[in-house]
């Protein structure tokens, strides 16, 4: 056989820390803020998360201890594979290298767990018995709910109505692992209640089930809310996913030219990226890209600004990249990047010029993962196909600079679950859509009168 | 943490050969025969295999070498990882150990691209264009779909009704990989439309959709037919799950005392077993046993008859144990293992008693997989909840007799495709069923005028 394509890591070499890049930011994040524009106290975030994590969501050390029982459930499917797509590069006839990092392996089948799983053991030792959240595609809703079960907590899931319909297998998933999904908007939340009202047939939107979760968590005994991307901590949790791959390109003799993420909130994209962010302040040569839909271009077209989570704006409000906390994005099949902001972390470090971000177009994204699925064998999730469509892009313009390059990007994971998209663009009835200007300065009109950065 | 619990291997650590459990039986299987008795040569079996497949088919070769291009696929998701169940002997308070053999990982999410692979690249360099094959759950269309785009030949599946209706993403999932997918029995075969003018309501079955298969190759050009279990080549290509599961457990100095597979037509049970048969013939005290459902109890209940393997009888007949090749399952959602055969290599195993043989009713089996999910985070397919059912009675058992075993069940795949059942298993929708013995004296009229063993 050729050279190694496939390389594996014991669970003794799984990373024992996280890696917190606001130890390491050369200007700190501006912090999230109330109406009123002052900084947000941890003891205001307490109805909604436990302490322990609101403690991890502020911290400034570089290095956080991964806690024994989440690693014993990590290791369940982790350390994930870091796999060399050769068949990918024959097909494309590029003499780059393509890697990818293999998120598809959890139970869920994408990276989510690796967040869900921390929250569940924090919000359990702080002595939570319910969790509330929200989910957009599905894949969060299902990690969390595998992780509460796997912690003792019970679970329920707001799952944005159109993956809901799109998605019925998607809540037998939840179902199978014990929790509790509901379609949002639902007449559950007086926020649910309100949305339907003006609009009974609207798609939802994560926005909006954030809303309808944080509701239900803080009117509640013993419950908390727990996110899947956006917050610092869930950045943090998915540290480990780059800090195995540094690892697994040690033992190859490799390090990467390009690391590539897709970008709803951020957080596989943050996983991924973050540890070689660290290095690249540290004056190593690596570019770090984000993708997002060219539907919910947020990095890319939106402001940088002030905004809320959440349609009814009961989050803080946090300094990121936003089109606005009301705007309702397409119904691409990406439903996990159909989110109005992104991290404030990968925002950051956008500003800092540590990362770039390009939109791609849906058709494209389909087009590379089909690609993909038929060279490589494994089937993307709607949202992976954005980072394989930018790590074909890269490809070819090595290929055209007559370069050779070592390209990485995370496969955050499977798309077993939404084969109705990849059905939808055979028969030809996908297009794509570019958010037009005047829709964007409309849906960006709700900032104002919120306190400017 | 605590002692290993996930032991992976390199790939260059993978198995080179197959083992072939035909060079060790003490007595060699009865040879498959034609209507009139005598030994079927293999020019007969020219028209609907390769050349180099029926070689293997009648080998006795204890070590076949696998050739390198099918490595280089099989290493996409090969070795596959060998996991120690902890939660799940926390929640049964055993102090036995069970292990899975995680086949999951593959791109189709079962054992059966290990064979796949295989036959896509013989009948490739054998100059075939077109492959014809059937499948019941759909784990085999899948594999096939995707190993024939790997290797570049056309794909075309008939899939038996009752999982067609049941499982609509499975033939997105072939499409996705560009293979045709057709409900059988259909109107396209003269034994399609035979069995259609007599019931056309029937559920179908893998052996009305073999016959489809079979005769659609036969009758077209540069086209061939592959069947993903039963036969002996495909044992051979399976063997690598065991070969690998003893390296593992080597690795940890470990050695089973019961290795468990489900049973269906036998595949992913021989794969997982025959290497530690050849261990059992040369003295080493190690229990292996299939597990079938109660639904189709062949190696149970049945006759050890020569029988064939579809119900227009184009195939050889077979030594096996069968119910009869006009049997009609009862539609239970572990549609793998819904055929009325066995392979002739296991039921001989089971003959000379290298192999033990249970039956588990549906209800059960479910229970188990939701425990398993429940607590080891990965949902089974209804196929694989037959062995979790056995490895949870093994471990009971030997709880009863104060004794600690180390266990190990093949994890044949992951049921994600599948969520229909758990979802009719949580509604309550799902009963039991136990073959009446007047349906099966019925059944096995079809074998009188079929020659005698």
């Amino acid at each position: 056989m050729s050279e190694q394509i496939r390389v594996v890591l014991d669970e003794k070499e799984m990373p024992r820390q996280w890696y917190n890049l606001n130890a390491d930011f050369r200007r700190p994040v501006p912090p999230p803020v109330g109406p009123d524009g002052k900084p947000i106290g941890p003891e205001q975030l307490a109805p909604v998360f436990p302490m322990n994590l609101i403690e991890q969501e502020v911290s400034t050390e570089r290095w956080i201890d991964i806690p024994d029982p989440v690693l014993e459930v990590l290791r369940i499917w982790r350390p994930s594979p870091l796999q060399r797509a050769v068949r990918l590069e024959r097909a494309l006839g590029t003499a780059s290298k393509i890697f990818y990092k293999n998120e598809g392996v959890s139970p869920a089948g994408s990276h989510k767990p690796n967040t869900a799983i921390a929250q569940a053991y924090y919000n359990k030792i702080f002595g939570i018995k319910h969790l509330i959240t929200e989910t957009g595609a599905g894949q969060w809703g299902s990690a969390m709910a595998m992780s509460c079960k796997l912690m003792g907590l019970d679970c329920k899931v707001f799952m944005v109505r159109i993956s809901f319909d799109q998605k019925p297998f998607r809540k037998m998933m939840m179902r199978t692992w014990g929790a509790e999904c509901v379609a949002s908007p639902s007449v559950e939340t007086r926020a649910g209640r309100e949305i339907l009202a003006q609009d009974p047939d609207t798609p939802g939107s994560l926005a909006i089930a954030i809303s309808e979760a944080i509701e239900t968590a803080v009117t509640a005994k013993d419950t908390r809310y727990c996110l899947g991307s956006v917050l610092n901590h869930v950045m943090l949790h998915q540290t480990i996913i780059g800090l195995e791959t540094k690892k697994q390109f040690e033992k190859i003799g490799l390090y990467p030219d390009v690391v590539i993420g897709c970008a709803g909130g951020g957080s596989n994209l943050a996983g991924m990226t973050f540890p070689f962010a660290c290095d690249k302040i540290h004056g190593r040569n690596v570019r770090l890209v984000a993708v997002e839909p060219a539907a919910c271009p947020s990095l890319t077209r939106g402001a940088y600004a002030y905004d809320s989570g959440d349609v009814a704006m009961m989050t803080p409000l946090m300094a990121m990249h936003t089109l606005g906390h009301a705007f309702v994005p397409q119904p691409i099949h990406a439903g996990g990047l159909r989110y109005h902001g992104m991290a404030p972390m990968v925002s950051h470090a956008v500003r800092e010029g540590l990362m770039e971000a390009t939109a791609i177009p849906q058709l494209e994204c389909y087009q590379a993962a089909v690609l993909f699925a038929q060279t490589e064998g494994f089937i993307p999730a709607p949202e992976t196909s954005h980072a394989i469509a930018q790590a074909i892009r890269e490809a070819k313009q090595a290929q055209e600079e007559g370069k050779q390059k070592v390209i990485v990007m995370n496969w955050s994971g499977h798309g077993l679950m939404d084969l109705a998209g990849y059905q939808a663009y055979f028969d030809g009835k996908l297009t794509d859509y570019h958010l037009p200007d005047d829709e964007l300065d409309k849906s960006l009109q709700c900032l104002k009168g919120l306190p400017k950065l």
